[in-house]
């Protein structure tokens, strides 16, 4: 028998959002490489699945669904016992969602900018380092404020589960955009970021990374035993970040 | 008794998405007016119902959400016999769900880019150019790979119910963006936008304009009859739209 989902995944790119939740979940998935080496995500097979381009790309019955935050939703709704978003009828759905398109549309959508300077403002170095300073400050705000509803609103990061705490799906998304705050441009100044700034989420960070799912993800893609509070760049045994 | 829904909206602003949805859905509510000539947007009392400090705000009985594309899916979740969204155990919801999520956080992200460059690259007239120059083509390519989906894919647009079609989410989002590419920003040359390009949105959109939610909103901020195919600036009995 077949598994549910597979997911189109590259080491160390948005996809691993995407496999630590199906981890988080236990639900069994397959996995393609996107050999980024040869640009297969710019390929039409892949484009036939998302015609951004873009990583990840997760198969599923109901066919192929792209955007991180789209599939991590989606995922949630299917699977509500896993507990990454709150159930449609919550009274605590509204607060998870408009964090969760915040990560999506701002925190993201960001730091696209800083990766890929190129496809927003073309090859000149002055116009690409202007572009991100500009980021670069806007996102320590972004982090700041996102640190400030999760101490006042833990449950944005942590459900209460009868087994203990559980991480939900802005946990999942946030801990890997850290990770790459940390970590990318590699060839830029990465001292703007300073994960002890927002000390709340440094302790989900940690605590995650204490989880199963964590460690069958960073052994997957060659991230290390602290992925996220003390990353280093993938060593995967397949594929490549870049 | 009070309405269930307040709006906190700027007239022309990302809150008449939301505008349109409720007058889609037949709901209720009462609206407040956020004054951008005085900054109110900015304010401390503003920022606690959106800590980012940008229009709308929807304040419901489960509390102030922000994000456009958040309340639109929350209030089309709410209110599931609208048809702004497929629900979440329909077998179209992922396909919608992407695309929702494309449109905030790859075309509406970018908008704000054109509309606001000096929040990502500061003051330098060249530098914002160039940037604004690099998302425009950008924008060129988001519109021409939607309108190819909604060729494809028309239920994105439209839902077929017992009484006609009626307008999905992705389509009240996509009307408004288009409309403010056509005219913003006031000083940039808007040529790059031509709404033929694109004929599977330019067909969905002048059918939009036919609907009374949409002469309703076009009443209530000013927009004149033809606010998606050949938009005027807004007009606005009170408040103003930058």
């Amino acid at each position: 028998m077949m598994d549910s989902y597979r997911l189109h995944y590259a080491p160390d790119n948005a996809s691993l959002v995407i496999r630590l939740a199906l981890e988080e979940m236990g639900q069994p998935y397959q996995t393609t490489l996107v050999d980024r080496r040869a640009a297969a995500h710019k390929s039409a097979a892949y484009r036939a699945l998302n015609p951004a381009g873009l990583i990840p790309v997760l198969e599923t019955p109901d066919g192929a669904i792209f955007e991180t935050a789209a599939i991590l939703l989606w995922l949630a709704d299917r699977h509500p016992e896993a507990g990454l978003m709150p159930t449609p009828d919550s009274p605590r759905r509204a607060h998870a969602l408009k964090w969760l398109f915040h990560l999506s549309n701002t925190v993201h959508a960001d730091l696209r900018i800083l990766f890929y300077p190129d496809k927003y403002i073309g090859s000149d170095p002055a116009h690409q380092t202007a572009l991100q300073d500009g980021i670069c400050a806007r996102l320590k705000v972004h982090l700041e404020n996102i640190d400030r509803e999760c101490t006042a609103n833990p449950d944005l990061l942590w459900r209460d589960a009868e087994d203990g705490l559980t991480p939900t799906a802005p946990l999942l998304y946030l801990a890997c955009m850290m990770r790459w705050m940390a970590l990318y441009p590699s060839t830029w100044d990465r001292s703007w970021f300073d994960i002890t700034a927002t000390p709340a989420l440094a302790a989900a960070l940690a605590q995650l990374e204490q989880r199963p799912s964590t460690a069958t993800a960073a052994q997957a893609e060659g991230l290390g035993p602290t992925p996220f509070t003390q990353p280093s760049y993938a060593n995967p045994s397949e594929g490549s970040a870049t």
